[in-house]
């Protein structure tokens, strides 16, 4: 859902304010295994967004194969329809069909030219790539490789992340769009894209786009409705929603809401948060952004934790060592398929299992006390479901599971759910580790249930 | 990288073959939520995919926004460039900014006219949707939706599987291509793709075209040079790479070759399989397209295993139980960040982790055994290593990782590995799983290392 006015001068609801027109832009991602679908295009989301932080507007995202017409036809289509900046990803590789350079250059009436510098600077990270494959003739692959240092005449080189240099390409004469060129892999384009709005060309190219801000808040707990009518809730009260440019997701189960709006309009977004806090005191928990992998990891700083899984199977475990660093709170954990594992991993009492089943929220209660005391960790979680497809019974069905976090202390803290999830198997587990964060999470913040 | 003819006369290469030139499409996504990277485009991947397997060349994939400017020009340009079909998807909604249907009927030199049946179908269709709503009022959602009956003169209509039709819109007058007009929601859009398909108007536009057939073999261990490199001496030995689409892709390490041909020329593609298995025996593990996690899921019924993770913490337990029915052969594993949990849990001896470190082929042995012993497991795996971004030493660096598989026997298999990933902490962590996914597979097809 997405609602509001688009700043950018996409609609007329923005119209009366300051920028009339933010400047156009294109993004063309190029390479036959993204066109034909084996690999699905990260790239030209990514770059819309950024784009759009900086006022710039994404008139278009289009996927060309490793065809020099067709590449050479998108970038004079975007020529004729305005485009102040165009942006390429892929086709900077070491092989023949990797084109984008080349074609760009004559795009822009630009020569291409060796450049030295970049060919000793490829060369280096060759030789160091080299070295894992002692098999491999250095010589043919620095060769093959020679290519990637051809530029367009008077580009701006962007230093390789990988062995691919970026460029930054303003038309030689004339008006026209300036063509900043980026890797495909997503994590050499994503690092070299600071570089490349650092450019003088890159500014000259945008000039007149004023910046957004932008804000996120998340909540759990509600459906995304409820974000829509609390919208409704603002008009009625009189909130100038106009300047902003509001857009829900759900993702992972959790609601992001993401506003954008003019430096200007800041007074406009604070009193929409102050409405959303009032409303939704209990699900949201986040109001800078963060997620909650980021807040779970500030919180456990001098905790210890650790974890006893059986249906999400080392999931939750895995997402909570993401960030670096986690070693230093998780001690460790178990995966406990089995009701032998159950018992003899975190010690859980067989005749529980017995007489509530493995999935109950007695048995998840004594998975999260039992694997604490097993690492001696202060907190301990315990998650028992069933993510399906089988298995499932009409008393106890696929999507059931049962979760629960013990805090040692006097008295301890727990928190314990049973909760049904809808979805796949992969959806169940999932969202269950989700769950779990977010159970952690209150259980750090002082909650506990009633009685132990 | 892409390399070879393509069949369908994207390069000379396959202009000697009897197709000489495939028809050639454009897929055109429509929708400001998909510009902006708020939802991840799924269509034009799906319909790429489907498009190449009817031996139609899909040139481009380009998503523009709710601008009836923009998708005009998206529309002549894809004319431009000799497309004979054009599919799109979007803007087919009860609102304003839903204006596909009549902007592809200009387009078409077709005049839109009111279709009284497909009117009183979506009348019906709300009908049973309202029910749900009971505060909606019937009349004003009828009202917005009589749009959807607006259609180009002479449109094929495709039966709505929501609300919206789909249309296939020849051109009225004169050449150009024919537009198959279809609904956004990725659901909708693929059920009625058949019925789209066989249109005579979706015929007579890709006339001449021949399916392809299309095959996938895997590689792991090797980089993607050494393919490049394959092909080389394929050609040198005289192979006809002519009638072969092949297109190389890494994927979490490994190497994918999905190759496309007609079926007339298999034999080339038999002869290149030959090649592939005799210069790449060893690397070679799958010619039939699954993937190294179905295999496992294959070769792993009848047995059991337990794992115990240090730096890929519950990772490799989690991708292992991704597949339903894998609580049939994975007992469970630990989590072993401490050296204490490392002893406690996988039985490992904590003098052994004194003189050779945590992270040594020796600890990842212990642990591989251990936790079999523990689970009474037939097989075990152990994984020690330095994910990052701390923790490395100028002889233990990040990226280094040991990994050891064990299985019971007399003689008990092993297989042990100290290894160097590159790339990040989440690179080094995902690599080190299908790294021990790899060492297994080879373990119960029956391999192990020299002497235990």
């Amino acid at each position: 859902m997405s609602r509001g006015a688009d700043p950018g001068g996409r609609g007329g609801a923005g119209a009366t304010r300051a920028s009339a027109a933010a400047p156009r832009a294109g993004i063309l991602v190029t390479g036959t295994e993204v066109l034909t679908g084996i690999i699905s295009d990260r790239n030209g989301p990514w770059l819309s967004e950024r784009l759009h932080d900086l006022g710039v507007d994404t008139a278009t995202i289009q996927i060309v194969g490793d065809r020099p017409a067709d590449l050479r036809a998108a970038l004079h289509a975007m020529r004729e329809a305005g485009m102040a900046l165009i942006v390429t990803s892929g086709g900077l590789g070491p092989t023949a069909d990797d084109l984008t350079a080349e074609v760009v250059g004559q795009f822009c009436g630009r020569q291409m030219v060796l450049d030295a510098a970049l060919e000793a600077r490829i060369g280096e990270i060759l030789e160091r790539l080299t070295a894992r494959w002692p098999n491999l003739d250095p010589d043919a692959v620095r060769e093959s490789n020679r290519k990637q240092a051809l530029i367009p005449e008077g580009a701006t080189i962007l230093d390789p992340v990988g062995t691919a240099p970026g460029l930054v390409v303003p038309q030689a004469h004339g008006d026209g769009p300036t063509v900043v060129v980026l890797p495909g892999p997503p994590r050499e384009l994503q690092a070299m894209w600071e570089a490349a709005r650092a450019t003088e060309a890159f500014s000259a190219a945008i000039a007149g786009a004023t910046s957004y801000e932008r804000e996120i808040v998340r909540l759990f707990g509600i459906p995304e409705s409820e974000i829509a009518s609390t919208l409704r809730v603002a008009e009625q009260e009189g909130l100038d929603l106009d300047p902003l440019e509001i857009t829900t997701c759900l993702r992972r189960g959790e609601i992001e809401v993401a506003t954008r709006f003019f430096p200007a309009d800041r007074q406009a977004y604070d009193a929409l948060l102050d409405l959303i806090r009032r409303r939704h005191p209990e699900t949201l928990f986040s109001q800078d952004g963060s997620t909650i992998d980021d807040l779970l990891a500030g919180l456990l700083r001098g905790h210890t934790l650790a974890v006893a899984e059986s249906c999400t199977a080392g999931g939750l475990a895995s997402r909570l060592t993401d960030p670096p660093g986690a070693s230093e709170y998780l001690l460790g954990g178990a995966v406990v398929y089995s009701n032998d594992a159950k018992a003899d991993l975190a010690g859980v009492d067989p005749a529980l299992i017995e007489r509530h089943g493995a999935v109950s929220t007695e048995v998840a209660q004594a998975l999260a006390h039992g694997i604490a005391e097993r690492f001696g960790a202060e907190l301990g979680i315990g998650i028992t479901g069933i993510a399906g497809p089988g298995g499932g019974t009409a008393e106890k069905p696929v999507g059931l599971v049962c979760l629960s976090v013990w805090m040692r202390g006097e008295p301890p803290r727990t928190l314990t759910r049973r909760t049904r999830l809808p979805g796949g198997r992969a959806d169940v587990r999932d969202r269950s580790v989700t769950v779990a964060m977010h159970m952690l999470r209150r259980v750090l913040l002082g909650e506990s249930d009633a009685a132990a």
